[in-house]
């Protein structure tokens, strides 16, 4: 049973049109609120050797990216901390202090508890105009695909690729790319926090049409040989950027480097040079 | 190095007036908005014995207690939930939305991981007009002081009160009577997650004055021999009452079951009949 699997579960719980996003949508006054909520733990999710300040600025950089792909402004996190140790304590708060404020989110609270493996849960909220919302919802055939920066980054560096620990371990959501997109009318989005053919699935899931990339088009990471680095871009996890679908008509945005990368098409399907491009990446896997 | 020692720490990074209360204040448009976020696991926080049902509502439970506190109306709810065994998670979920449903929130999304142990962090929105908020901070000599309901029947639970299994398992938020007590002007008011003596000291933390409660005035778990059951009240966690100040002139309260046990006072302490009250109850203790 993998964790899209279990989604599909909590979909007969939780109403399905809730899931298909990064966020929940909340109304507040005349602006629409996105929330978001992300648990990390250290054997799954802090790569060994991380510092705590980086531990506590990858947990708020996770959520802002969620926010960021809603187009949205971030506004307050809160973060739930489960400590193995109390003198992690104030390594992992000023991480999460420091990626607040460097986004121009701030830190508004949280909890505290003990625990055998350090755990967080940060979560986070955010506003945006209701018509500069994006959702992973709304792909047009036409419309080009495109992402924000390098991918496959993070995973280069988990196999050994030194010149990119600073991606892998300090991780800068796309917070001002996101709200220019958003106002720019983009017609789907989302990051790419479990990989390139991961997500390009997961709008598909929600989408009545289809994704055809050309890999040669891919921006790889640097200093990795290219057949390593286009698996990286497709397959890798921890990667920051966001994957969004737009009008041509409506590029460049600016303050947006957008890599075109393919283009929506009528058939319903994950297409990479033509062919079917796997279902496969960074899944959480139980033997349960 | 306890849990309040901890929190001290957290002032040095959050600012201080954020953390007095059970919930960030968010401005929403011409509403307030208050956001909670708890972390519960199996070991510390889910008594033996307890459905994955009841372990999903009790996590809600503890958030929208949160928002009562307030005297918020609860709105979304997010989960994440960090799972030791897949075939967990339906019971879990359900219990969760019962209880969202039970008490008019909504469950909005989440976050879903593998964990070695059950984890499971509950975020809570409510909203609230903002001349009906209620803080910790604001008690004023010569209010009174009260609860909502009898103090200790969790702790008696746990020391095998059987009659009082349900109260332990499956708590119910005072979520009508938070919102009916901002409405009637209280002067201060929290939730009583850790025990009387905690709460009053917590109050006493952020308020210039004093609390005096007379312990033959508290409402005691029933069944329970009477020296026993004052002990529980005053030190048992678990409960899900509000402790709240108030002017006697604004009681009663309609729909609100006030016991009243002492009287807010000018100096600067926690007194229980006329001595001075330990500050202990239920704290997460660290060895490091």
């Amino acid at each position: 049973m993998d964790e899209r699997s279990l989604h599909r579960l909590i979909g007969t719980v939780i109403a399905p049109e809730r899931l298909e996003d990064d966020c929940a949508v909340i109304p507040c006054g005349d602006l629409a609120m996105v929330a978001s909520t992300d648990m990390l733990h250290e054997t799954t999710d802090f790569p060994a050797g991380m510092t705590d300040w980086q531990v506590g600025w990858m947990a708020v950089a996770v959520t802002l990216s969620d926010i960021a792909s809603m187009g949205a402004a971030p506004g307050q996190v809160l973060l739930a901390v489960g400590l193995d140790r109390p003198q992690r304590l104030q390594g992992i708060m000023e991480g999460a202090r420091d990626c607040c404020i460097a986004f121009g989110a701030e830190l508004v609270g949280g909890d505290l508890d003990a625990h055998r493996e350090l755990t967080i849960v940060s979560t986070g909220l955010g506003t945006v105009e209701p018509e500069h919302l994006a959702r992973r919802r709304g792909a047009r055939p036409g419309d080009v695909i495109a992402v924000t920066g390098p991918l496959g980054e993070a995973q280069a560096a988990l196999n050994g690729y030194d010149r990119h620990t600073k991606e892998l371990l300090e991780p800068r959501p796309r917070v001002k790319e996101g709200q220019a997109l958003g106002r720019a009318g983009v017609s789907a989005m989302m990051d790419i926090s479990d990989g390139l053919a991961l997500s390009l699935h997961d709008l598909l899931a929600v989408n009545d049409c289809g994704f055809s990339i050309d890999t040669a088009l891919l921006p790889l990471p640097a200093g990795v040989p290219e057949g390593e680095g286009r698996a990286l871009a497709l397959y890798g996890g921890g990667d920051f950027e966001l994957l969004f679908c737009i009008p041509p008509a409506a590029l460049p945005v600016p303050g947006v480097a957008a890599h075109l990368i393919g283009e929506v098409i009528v058939e319903r399907a994950v297409l990479a040079d033509g062919e079917p491009l796997e279902r496969r990446g960074y899944l959480h896997e139980w033997k349960g």
